[in-house]
């Protein structure tokens, strides 16, 4: 009898993991539950060194991007930032820091890629040249607000940025002033030495950098994995939402 | 003409974002939306700490584990690294490593949690000792494949599981047997000096050792951050979805 109950025990999860599997998506279109598939692997950083967002998902990202739920997901994030702040101590000796990224972190380049099918269109380094040196980027409001908040509280917030220094520093530097990001310790953006190599390099080597200076990196805010990885990463690490490109 | 087109350039971003941020969200209920970014959060390592699915979204939990979008995502996951893996060289002399969880990574404890509504009910230790002692969890298939072709291409696998070894090293070896997990290089369970500890510090620590011993991590996956956080965390990361409990 014992025998018979634990037989039955052992077949019960193969028989349930069937009856489940089998069991069709409570009728969410295929390509929907795909693409959110998809941006939740690029989210969770599964999904590495994509170009394009795939063909069938170009509709799909438009309506997240403009339909509220990145609205959403960027509150969710910065909510959680506001959860780990409010249990971390305030900043004493001046050497507690953030590092903020520029591009979709601080300063939205959605009204470029509405242009470029929301990143369904490879990427264009001229017309992107051409959009950030015209300086118009808008706040990502939600980012803003936590950024004054950092401000406030004390720390010393960093921004770095993969954009070229040559090219962009001007025109950079004018859009967040100009958008009210004004107080941070620095701008970084990439010089000439790590010209062509990856977002991840750079910046691992500028953390090091701060943190040889005596800098406690007590938050990383980026769109992309490459701004959370490598080295000196900091204390927590908060991924916001981007399925429109790709940064290696 | 050219200051005007300027101005009006620079007011058209937060023109435009006031519109799309007043836009709803598409008709999807608030619920959905919130819970599908906490989802989204708890993915990308944003939420961290949490004890129970939040009460608003334990039927969308439900409906996502057993809707069919959980598979999905787990496929999608599995597809990653199977693009990874068929990008790597072939292992040569033995010492390539992939280190797998336990616990929702090749077995499930859907069945478990379906009695503890989907993660809604504070994590219950005297019960899911009894249900993990049972060793009757299914594997789950796409991480059983996967598993295999790693075996198959000469990878070393280990397995390697916060569970404590007193307790559940019995059920938990026949269980993986039973299930299909064989050939395995090593099952590695908490031992009595990390009782008590994050499973961070248990993983780094014993990672370290397998790098010691000169092996190099490929591949690294689990369901939990905790499995993918710390020392030698090799050289590519994958999460799997789990929306029903945080391990710290």
């Amino acid at each position: 009898m014992v025998a018979l109950r634990e037989t039955l025990l052992l077949l019960l999860p193969n028989l349930f993991w069937g009856a489940i599997a089998a069991r069709p998506c409570s009728g969410v279109p295929s390509d929907m539950s795909y693409c959110l598939s998809w941006r939740v692997a690029v989210e969770a950083n599964n999904a590495q060194a994509w170009r394009t967002v795939p063909a069938q998902c170009t509709r799909y990202v438009e309506d997240y991007m403009l339909g509220g739920q990145y609205n959403r997901d960027l509150d969710t994030a910065i909510d959680q930032i506001f959860i780990y702040l409010n249990g971390t101590l305030a900043p004493d000796d001046g050497m507690d820091a953030w590092i903020l990224d520029v591009d979709d972190t601080c300063l939205s380049n959605l009204l470029y890629y509405k242009d470029k099918h929301f990143g369904g269109d490879p990427y264009d380094p001229s017309a992107f040249k051409s959009w950030a040196q015209k300086g118009v980027c808008p706040a990502i409001p939600a980012v803003l607000q936590l950024y004054k908040r950092l401000i406030e509280k004390g720390f010393k917030v960093f921004l770095l940025t993969g954009r070229d220094e040559v090219v962009f520093r001007s025109s950079t530097s004018q859009n967040l002033h100009a958008q009210g990001f004004t107080g941070h310790e620095r701008l970084i953006l990439r010089n000439q030495a790590y010209r062509g190599q990856g977002a991840a390099v750079f910046k691992s080597a500028i953390r090091k950098q701060l943190v040889s200076e005596g800098y406690r990196i007590r938050g990383n805010i980026g769109d992309q994995w490459s701004d959370l990885s490598g080295d000196c990463i900091g204390n927590r690490l908060f991924k916001l939402p981007n399925p429109m490109y790709f940064v290696p």
